[in-house]
């Protein structure tokens, strides 16, 4: 079976690997306080330039948003996320289970506006019983999106100056961040984004590390004794030194984006091979995910070969689901699979 | 300013502040473990024809629903809702807050269907992430709900035995359970509600009493340890004799339900003249609680002399208000009403 | 049976009562914004001399404590308590349930001092774990404390010192303030417990109130949004009226005091009693409850008369057990009760 | 430098690495639902003797003791541990951060004792306010403990037997349970914990592995939806199979055992030394950890040339300090730290 569910169906990039077998043997701390964690939050304060950020590595993404967001908030406090965020749906509660309400803002392409933020936070502090209910103090957006979908310069400055109005905190899940910023429509750029988020974070996990998170904190007041939230989390890892060294790999020659490239560009060719063959797609994705609506029998054959993921009927006839490149997938598999595709016929 | 904007705007009903006063003196154990206590348990298990229910009584309706439901669910649970339900509108994420997501259904008019309870528990574990969800544990509906409706004898049986078929405890918030039992469209009564329900609460703050709650819970194993969890929510009233009392008062002779039944029939005076003025409703609601939509002008007006709450914006001139009645109201405070609305011309 | 077990056996102090019945039919708004409780929070500010203080009435002591405290710490933050503190001892975990540590400093008499705070403070900053453990941030203390004993104004300047000096908030629990600050041994005043304590509540509950805590927070940084904190944690009365109404009795006449001093009054006259029989003490306390070793055989004697509480094992033939006066304590209880120690023959 | 002062200096055993880069391309399902993972899971209860116990895979020590202690007890539950518990120490609160308080029991050693627990069990009991108090329902240990001791059969039998008479969970922190398995004194082994403890884990960060902890449940009502926790606890690794492919190597062949074996002979012979040098220890340890109480002039020239851990002042010239060693420790290295203690002259 060839995988297109996830991307994160195979191992690490053996630049990756080789480097933790370079340094198997040389002693360190323990906790991230290691020569090649520091180095490594050097790399990547550089890169988003921002010399005066915290960073901070974790080893999952739904660990580093629970520990971010209750990091953040006080007891009554919640995050708005658009309705398909992952802290909404798919992260068994971890944020309600750190005591705060995830209020979810309406969304068909996974991406929220400034101005539904705005309307959420007015209607809020114009409410008769405000303090009956939980009062909005961060923001929560994913890029690329659940769906594949990108914010760009104009939106993304749009939604931090009204939380910077309003003062709301931003943060942005980066899970597949590189898959964003090297997708042909892209406008942002790490510097950018450090400008305009008060936290972020940038995925490893889903682009090419073991695991792993990188979370950069730009603001000041959010930094205070996040080390405490991460140990306390369960998030800090023993052999720090295993994060350090991925995203030292990944960040010190650009590997991090030449890899989520050819994610893109091998999702490309799905979704041009697709659209020719007269498909249409749930929703336009520029990324690595890739969700096209194809009849049953279609998806009966190719279940054979392939596996894939998230399923959705579209009608009695068609359903949609989710294709994932990632910085493994091979390219003879990508054009094996479009030609199953073009070769059907219904 | 005469005051319609919730149903707890007076003290008590003047037998319990008697019956305070009579036993002022007379020395109990703390923490309900005293007379009055045991004996308001047994009148409430008796018209309730529940001997083996355990019954404890609460100050207050939000600490009433955040210990019932944390009491209930392991912590990846969570707890279906109507979107306009307390728990998730208006309790300042006090559910969140004890570690458990509150899942909105989509409503109306206030109340959920046993098919929307169905679809949801099916499609979470038919979902091929459910590990990655919160499992839908407990079903929360309020009667009357918080738009005044009330569910009718065969609806509340469809969603008790969807309840049960899937092992799914439902759990009745009564904050104003006697203004649903006593209006002239409700075919239900407590018996029934105890057979159908694991759990729910019979509502004295907002029912004639200074405060209190009394929960009764029928399901053996919700029953272990409930006191533990009162405690240490906070819930625990040091002289809970007051609680008994007073609960004792209002169901010793049908207190209860008489000064429900006054409310009912105070609201649908207004109803029908708002009604015969011209005027639509929100929602049709046979209970206490009232929601015409008037003139903003006639609102202006309105609000020189009388308080109403939940002002929503209808149309350009229009908006809808919550007119509340409760034991304590005068016929006179409603008759004037009625005429500043009858006599305004547009 | 005649009790001895609690300061909370009876109802209120029958002003209370008064007061409540003859402002049962005003109408007011509810949770707290009421004419009646602005009207008590100026008075408290008034006899704390704490203009810009901040003032908010709660039901109940283990509801005020866990609110207070988690409104003041951050997730990994822990308040420090003397090992028979309520909250370490007997809140059922609640302060736990809110998600943090209570570390428990030694204590024989109920009290700790300035320099344990200081000790282990520094001994975790000076730690090379330290982010590997919880971060005291606050301080708990009672007055009187759980076992009748005092805090004097010298101690409690160097308590309040050293927690300014390492930025800690310090909170005293007055669940009993008033016996406190009327016994004898009492060099403390309101306007020194305000000066010297960030946060700190006037118990009515055990001091001849329904119930209800005063909370008053003189540090500007605790005072955002504790209203919000009070309706999550189930803290918000509905009517919230009744609340102010019974500070407003309490505090308008000095009514508190009196009814504090008569407690103490009695209590001294068993202490004086006992004392005079030949027995010894637990602990020497000033205040309302006394703790006095008795022999197992007149405690066996006197249980068929009395109801006392906290019995516990002092050797063989000896218990301690405790005594509690409170407000509604009878003379002609009290002096029975001393004949009947005073006359038992080993 | 030559570290001493962790046994998570290094890397991973490079059989590790190497079924790393192995197994590099091939895809699995993420979650810990792919191959490796099952065969890992088949051979650890093999090595347990418990075909119906469940297996799970999480990365590190902290997030394993919340997320099985939080799976465990419902809210007003406690855990009891040793004083020097890690859950009780060293977790950042991470225990109370789920919302439940951790009872400390005296321990000079490391370890309680049968009738320690029963003790605490009946006085909780028998206390009239129980309820008022936090209810013991798990016993945590660690084995080897947190001072390197070890428990043996009779102990660990009576432990558990005692748990099993009042219906308390016993969970065993095996983060270095292989020190423990095999050091000269132990008369353990791994079926033998699995028949005694309800829930146990074996500790992979510490011993030889990149990271990750084996837990293994063997009580049925303690398995449901246990992935549900580690997800909501942020526990769940994408790329499972880094879990599984690690534990696979460590069992497969008994390698986690003769690597355990070495660090305690290279520990032994550290003591051996340390000890002919006439100096003594804080607690005598037969596994990787040792505490010797050195002269502070002598831990002055030691400092130079290795890092040790934990120092503990003894008296005004002596300190006591750890000392590991690991499956990566060194002869050469052991041999001249042994060397340059022996060769100190006073």
């Amino acid at each position: 079976m060839i995988r297109f569910n996830s991307d994160y169906t195979e191992g690490a990039h053996p630049a990756i690997l080789e480097r933790l077998a370079e340094t198997n043997f040389v002693q360190t701390n323990g906790y991230g306080e290691d020569e090649y964690c520091f180095q490594a939050k050097q790399t990547i304060k550089k890169v988003c330039n921002k010399e005066n950020a915290d960073v901070h590595f974790l080893v999952g993404g739904s660990q580093t948003n629970l520990t971010v967001i209750s990091s953040t908030l006080r007891p009554y406090q919640s995050v708005l996320s658009p309705v398909s965020g992952h802290i909404f749906v798919h992260e068994t509660g971890a944020i309600e289970a750190t005591g705060h309400k995830v209020e979810a803002l309406p969304s068909t392409d996974g991406k929220i506006t400034a101005s539904q933020i705005e309307e959420k936070y007015l209607s809020h502090i114009h409410d008769e019983s405000f303090e009956h209910m939980t009062q909005p103090k961060m923001v929560y957006i994913s890029n690329s999106t659940e769906l594949g979908t990108i914010y760009n310069r104009a939106e993304l400055k749009e939604i931090s100056d009204v939380c910077r109005q309003y003062d709301l905190y931003l943060y942005m899940d980066g899970a597949r961040l590189g898959y964003a910023l090297t997708c042909d429509e892209n406008d942002l750029d790490l510097p950018f984004i450090a400008e305009c988020c008060d936290v972020f974070y940038i995925g490893g996990t889903k682009q090419g590390a073991l695991f792993g998170e990188a979370v950069v904190i730009t603001r000041d007041e959010l930094k205070k004794d996040f080390r405490y939230m991460i140990k306390q989390k369960g998030g800090m890892l023993a052999k720090g030194r295993l994060l350090g060294l991925q995203f030292q790999v990944l960040f010190e020659d650009n590997l991090y984006f030449q890899l989520a490239r050819h994610a893109n560009e091998t999702a490309a060719f799905l979704r041009k091979s697709i659209s020719g063959a007269g498909y249409s797609f749930l929703i336009p994705s520029p990324t690595n995910q890739q969700f096209p609506i194809l009849p049953n029998d279609l998806l009966a054959e190719l279940q054979k070969k392939y596996v894939y993921s998230n399923s959705q009927q579209i009608d009695k006839n068609h359903s949609a689901v989710r294709l994932c490149t990632s910085w493994a997938t091979k390219w003879e598999d990508v054009k094996q699979l479009a030609q199953d595709i073009e070769g059907y016929n219904e």
